[in-house]
């Protein structure tokens, strides 16, 4: 194992060897496709397990589409096509032959859902339908990064249709909050939510809502959207029904969707030198028992303890891991466990054995303390609250720290070169003033609901509210 | 809703019109490709969570490894590329351009995986490395059937490495165990388990292990199949590592999977004239509760009293839903339910509600008898055991039923004509023989390790065991 590169001087570089020596990803032959490693995967699956329960309770049902699409298709809504043409990966031919019409791999599920919508909604009574799907999705990338940008990707994709706009609306509010909840809660990652502008919606959507953190060096991360399709891709794919009046109407459609970038996402904002740090709720060993074998001492007291300890913690709803694997030093455990983000490690030595007690440690340097046996499941139960909560505020500090508020680009434009962060300001919200962002690599993120200045960021025209605006992954 | 056609008479037509009437699936534009709709996923989703525990709990890891693989990869092991090059999906052009090397769709991992085997694998101490992992494939189908061969599947895929040919072929026999176990006690089919003959194993394994189901039409369904890979792979793709000696060495390597072809196999076994019937263990709805509304009656306190034994089922652990939409008669309900193939319903109407009972009832027939509330948990949870057992009982009998024993392949030939079923008989173990089997539209489906006959069924060479026969999915 080589040092991780520092992280304060060498973000970049710091991410790139983490992500490679805790082994949550490796390299593959295919351009921008990683093999997410089991820990990787782990750390998705907890993921997935809490964001799944919540689709599940709020009245969705999992379903599953297929990963081709005509290319046909995707001509049906024009902004559509013209957003996700040029990242296609495309299937022209099969079974020995060339395809007749090519096949798209999905970049994403609108337009073929939208074609099964239409054969499922006849009449009022067929609404809400709400529908989602884990999938994986391809959209080709020239600079992937694992995580953040690969060309293939796992997410879940929610599309619903409903009878009213303003039905529609609340459901992408719905799920819009239910990330956010997911963000702060299981996370620990604080997210500012608004509306994307025109420039940068989703291709085809009425409005696009996301939710967006920032990362330690000053970027902004599009961790999610949610988005009110309205009637648009209802007229593209012909879903008519019949309503409670007798009328054909079209249903107003939503979708909302987040990837496996949340787990790039926590990386960045709780890692540090030593490596990973991952919020307990997601984490999937919270606790690692080392037992520390010394010549003399009754190895397998201790490691018979080590054992019973972790079926305690089992039990107790702790995720648990011995490590007992007699070829590494306690030290080289340490530093194994400390790289993976961790949050609680407990050490059991012969002395600690005879004291009836374990040493209790976290992976933020909170506490290190002596633990009785018996108090140890109720111990850790309550410091992992103590980790998240932590994480969550130390991120809200930071974020804190990064947030600025100016009143024209130039300072805008200066602040990026020096620290770079979320600025937020005023906009008129005219896409020719959007548009000299780019000069300065930045785009608008989201509208906030503020408005603290009078005029535009760019021109003298008054602002219509405040935008926030940021360099992104 | 039409009526399903006659079961015993037309078993095929009965199978493709219950899964669109229950609503498992439904069709798409894209040959081949189906979508597996919410009630049709929740089954999968209980079969997945069941198996992903046995798979983890047996010490394998879950990890996700690329959709996309060279081209070139699967011309590494000859027998390999032979047997799946007619089934490719092949992505010619992507990002706008032609690509340098054509990518196929994973058909199966095992070359990308074992590529990235061969990175990971350096010394005796990474051993045994067991991977699985859960994943959309695609194999181009020129008569594709809904679950039992669709050109798009799910399935898991188990990878594993070992230092020995014994630990390996442990390891075989383990998952092909679990198998056996998740269609015996969950999905209550019955099924042989043995060896493939040369001609039908995996194309590039040394051995490959089957479990077959038989279906009441007695064509035998192949359920999935575990395989001794040993070193072919391991060599093509230069697998080497440090043994504990110093030497370099190759791995020992498996792999085994099943698919959402067990779903097929569920709905074929199970399945009666009303519809589908679902074993409790895997139904993603256990106990329907449909409240019977009269006019004149105390309406919500019926829906109230059915909200809160369903509260009290769940806490029990039992899947309940509450059929409460009142634009449907109770008739309507019972008939929607029993196409889905919910065990058990329960009625609850004023009478019932004044005497301090439910009305529980059961999608086989087995009783239906007044349940005191308090008692309907513990009843419910006992019935549903009872349920599970009898379907399977009642699978087993049925096969026996079908399964023959004969000497020779005229019988067989002449048994197939007039009933079809399993075919024990001698072989002697040449490709010759089996190949006479084509004739009948039959195969050998596994080879069994008993030995009930002298000579071959098609020549007079000595028997080397007995094997099954049959026609199949």
């Amino acid at each position: 194992m080589q040092k991780l590169p520092n992280i304060t001087t060498h973000f970049s570089e710091w991410y790139n060897d983490v992500i490679y020596q805790a082994e949550l990803v490796d390299q593959t032959p295919v351009r921008g496709a990683v093999v997410i490693r089991p820990y990787g995967w782990a750390i998705w699956e907890e993921v997935k397990s809490v964001l799944d329960q919540r689709i599940k309770q709020t009245g969705h049902q999992n379903a599953s589409f297929p990963l081709l699409i005509p290319e046909s298709f995707f001509k049906k809504e024009a902004e559509h096509v013209e957003g996700f043409a040029p990242e296609l990966a495309i299937v022209t031919h099969a079974g020995g032959k060339e395809l007749e019409e090519p096949l798209v791999i999905r970049p994403t599920s609108e337009t073929m859902i939208h074609h099964m919508f239409a054969r499922w909604i006849k009449s009022w009574r067929d609404l809400p339908l709400k529908i989602n799907q884990w999938a994986n999705v391809m959209r080709w990338e020239l600079r992937p990064r694992p995580f953040l940008r690969t060309t293939e990707f796992f997410w879940q994709e929610g599309h619903t249709a409903h009878a009213t706009q303003e039905q529609a609306h609340e459901e992408v509010l719905t799920m819009l909050q239910e990330y956010v909840d997911l963000a702060h809660n299981y996370l620990a990652i604080p997210v500012v939510t608004g509306l994307k502008s025109e420039t940068e919606k989703f291709p085809g959507a009425e409005k696009t809502y996301t939710f967006e953190g920032l990362m330690p060096d000053g970027k902004a991360l599009q961790m999610g959207t949610s988005h009110l399709l309205s009637q648009n891709f209802a007229k593209a794919f012909d879903m008519k029904y019949q309503d409670k009046e007798g009328n054909l109407s079209y249903p107003f459609l939503t979708s909302w969707g987040t990837t496996t970038r949340l787990i790039g996402a926590v990386i960045m904002v709780h890692g540090d030198e030593k490596g990973l740090v991952l919020p307990p709720k997601i984490a999937p060993t919270q606790v690692v028992i080392i037992p520390i074998l010394k010549k003399g001492a009754d190895t397998q007291a201790i490691l018979d303890k080590a054992q019973s300890l972790a079926s305690e913690l089992k039990k107790a709803g702790v995720r648990v891991l011995v490590d007992d694997d007699e070829s590494k030093s306690p030290g080289a455990k340490f530093y194994h466990w400390e790289l993976r983000g961790v949050p609680m490690r407990v050490e059991i030595g012969p002395r600690d054995l005879e004291k009836g007690h374990v040493m209790l440690s976290d992976r933020l340097g909170l506490s290190k303390d002596a633990v009785p046996f018996d108090q140890l499941a109720s111990t850790a139960t309550e410091r992992a609250d103590l980790i998240q909560k932590e994480l969550f505020e130390r991120a809200t500090e930071k974020r804190a720290s990064q947030w600025y508020k100016v009143a024209k680009i130039a300072d805008i434009a200066q602040g990026l070169d020096a620290q770079s962060g979320f600025y937020q300001t005023g906009w008129c919200g005219k896409a020719e003033c959007e548009q000299e962002l780019k000069k300065y690599k930045a785009t608008t993120r989201c509208l906030l609901d503020e408005k603290s200045f009078d005029t535009c960021f760019n021109c003298d025209d008054a602002s219509k509210g405040d935008v926030l605006i940021a360099r992104s992954y």
